[in-house]
């Protein structure tokens, strides 16, 4: 796989790099040949996450505290839970300014009927990013892929669904996207459209909970 | 194609019959052998309607006011506006008890940046229906897909979220779908989970007023 010329040279960082999604997202970075820093509020977690990626991909990552992290990246992953997305944001919000933020992160909880939308006050996580990040160029993409399958060396068979005000970057995050085989960006409107791709999450819980399938998404037509 | 077991007998009503995706939904169930009603705020233009889906397609479909057109129906289709969604649902409050009623509609706005979603206190649209509706079984589904395609002969190339909190009315709606070639009804969670579900058509927009193409979509894993 060619990098596009919008990703060389650049680093990307992963926050919440020790946790499966995160960790699955910073191994297919890395196998792709993108400089990575695994992120997180542990150094020593995120030194062990990276340990653990070098020796599976044979690349180099690099492991650190969330702000030593996000230093020298150009690119930003947040790939924290949502219980950690306004705090750990709040703390870094000096470090981003300039950068490209990439919200992962779904405003989902679970009880006893499945999964359900917490309610924004931002309007969805990634509105509450750029809130919180004025300086910082937030895109959202990279909600719904399991960590465990990104974790594994298969193709995946999905769509990722962009959404951002900065044409730039969201054409930099599908890029991004493009880097993990199987996997495409679609562009799919501003961060006032992030609530329901954040929110899809729970619906392809409820797929997979009926059907014992892993469910994903394609957009037909294009 | 053969109609399912669970849709054999029943008629459908479309209020909302005679705008576009209402045309479109009647003229697929009517092809594919229901019987169908048009219903309308105005008996005449669901009666237009109706005589010109008779012409098109050879089946026989009614047409009829909107209290009319529901008195005699098994599943009641809500494909009008948003504009007029808890309005004709207030109004057909009684004539809909103990029906299926499939809500199709999206909270979605237009300005200058694009499509956006709208609040619903209920949570959204087929939360508000099943509000106004207590003695019905809501399902939402039939969201995004284009009047003129559907309005046509050819074959779908897209799935439709079925969302509800009734298992067996959402296994009818499911059948629903099933009689349109090319589209398949996928269960993706209860009723408080059908916010994103209509919300997405804003991302569909978008990604049609960006790359030129209709765009729908595909569930992949199952």
């Amino acid at each position: 796989m060619t990098i596009a010329d919008s990703l060389v040279g650049r680093t990307v960082a992963i926050l919440g790099g020790a946790g499966p999604e995160g960790r699955g997202l910073a191994r297919r970075f890395a196998v792709a040949g993108l400089p990575v820093v695994v992120g997180s509020r542990s150094a020593e977690r995120a030194a062990a996450a990276a340990a653990e990626l070098s020796a599976a991909t044979g690349a180099e990552v690099r492991g650190a505290g969330a702000t030593d992290a996000v230093r020298d990246a150009d690119l930003v992953v947040v790939a924290v839970s949502w219980d950690d997305h306004a705090g750990m944001l709040h703390d870094l919000r000096d470090q981003l300014a300039g950068k490209i933020v990439v919200d992962t992160v779904c405003p989902i909880a679970l009880d006893d009927h499945g999964p359900y939308l917490l309610h924004v006050w931002e309007g969805s996580a990634a509105q509450q990013a750029q809130s919180l990040l004025p300086a910082s160029s937030v895109v959202g993409a990279f909600h719904h892929l399991p960590g465990d399958v990104l974790d594994a060396e298969g193709e995946l068979d999905t769509d990722v669904l962009v959404v951002g005000d900065d044409d730039t970057a969201v054409d930099v995050v599908r890029d991004l996207v493009a880097t993990i085989p199987g996997a495409r960006g679609v562009y799919a409107g501003r961060l006032r459209s992030a609530l329901q791709v954040e929110a899809l999450w729970a619906n392809l819980l409820s797929v997979e909970e009926r059907t014992g399938r892993r469910a994903g998404y394609r957009v037909t037509g294009l």
